[in-house]
């Protein structure tokens, strides 16, 4: 990360006893040192105007938009002219899960020659970095609206939810996948910041509207 | 290596326990089992066509053509439609030693923020080799010269040092200095392999006519 200039190291949930050791060592890079830890990638992102997931593996069930590392490349750079983006790595044995990866707009492939087999971590964000570096970031598009940041998203999602709870469209069974599937549809929206307040609104009264109905 | 279709690594002059120990686990990778070992630089590069050093940090006394990372891939590619390539790696804390340096005919640097900062091994190897296996390997150009191999340009450096030292011209105290530059130059030529026997004829004949002379 320091080779490539990227200074914000986010860690979701990590083994607690490993990762104060790591970062309380002497020798701790710097980056390491001040990373921050977070109990979940909506917090962790949620700031981002981008998330953008990682995969070296061709992805068993292929839920999102999956770029190859070049073009995810030049769509970061563009976006990190105005905003945060949120690269997301999972571990090396198992990647992203769904529940991670529904937290992610798009899903960005390193290209490799066996796409079974996985990448060393430490190389796989070497490589994404290092690609991402290679052209200066982006000037803004002059007319373009600033999105909405993850934690709007998640919000407005959320909200989604509660009305598809309420309504009983979200069966309490198969919630956990329905909740992913509703998460990755809100995020290919690509909500505007200046649209939030509105979709809130309108959530916030079919929230009120149905629980009225259902008393 | 194996995540780029890089399938022949050579290690030269190891610590020894710790490298058998490696290669001996049961869970060492294939190409690390299949790895070969090799006494110095010039044998491990003997057959190669080209030789391309590497470095994230900017070389203290450069001495070499040093190129960007891109340009330096796209050179290989057009090399290894013909030759074998090697790309050689220096320790992490070390990097490549001038008499490392003076195999290879290019210095190849991958661009980082901090020029000062070394990077990781491993991180430097799938950066390069990423970079590398970006594109297809070109096609060879009809016209070219099949270049000598490594081990014919080192016979000639040979034999060349060799006159150096009957002459006089190389001073056997500052001895190590004179033989990196004289390596260097003659790796600078790039002598086809057509050219390789008028070379050693013309060595042979002075070295014989030398020898003569000094008795």
């Amino acid at each position: 990360m320091q080779n490539f200039g990227c200074e914000t190291l986010r860690v979701v949930n990590p083994y607690h006893v490993a990762f104060r050791e790591a970062v309380s060592a002497v020798s701790a890079a710097p980056i390491l040192k001040a990373a921050q830890e977070y109990p979940t990638v909506a917090e962790a992102v949620a700031d981002c105007g981008l998330v953008v997931g990682t995969t070296s593996i061709g992805h068993r069930e292929l839920q999102h938009p999956l770029v190859l590392l070049t073009s995810g490349a030049r769509l970061i750079r563009k976006e990190m002219s105005t905003n945060k983006v949120g690269i997301v790595f999972g571990s090396e044995k198992f990647g992203l899960s769904n529940e991670d990866l529904s937290h992610c707009q798009r899903l960005m492939r390193i290209p490799t020659v066996d796409q079974k087999r996985s990448m060393n971590l430490g190389q796989a964000v070497a490589v994404c970095l290092y690609e991402i570096a290679r052209k200066p970031v982006q000037a803004p598009a002059p007319s373009t609206f600033k999105p909405a940041t993850m934690g709007e998203v998640e919000q407005i999602t959320q909200m989604l939810l509660e009305a598809g709870r309420r309504s009983g469209y979200v069966n309490p069974v198969v919630g956990t996948s329905t909740e992913n599937k509703v998460r990755r549809m809100v995020r290919r929206l690509r909500i505007t910041g200046r649209d939030v307040s509105m979709w809130l609104g309108i959530l916030r009264q079919i929230l009120w509207k149905l629980d009225g109905n259902s008393k």
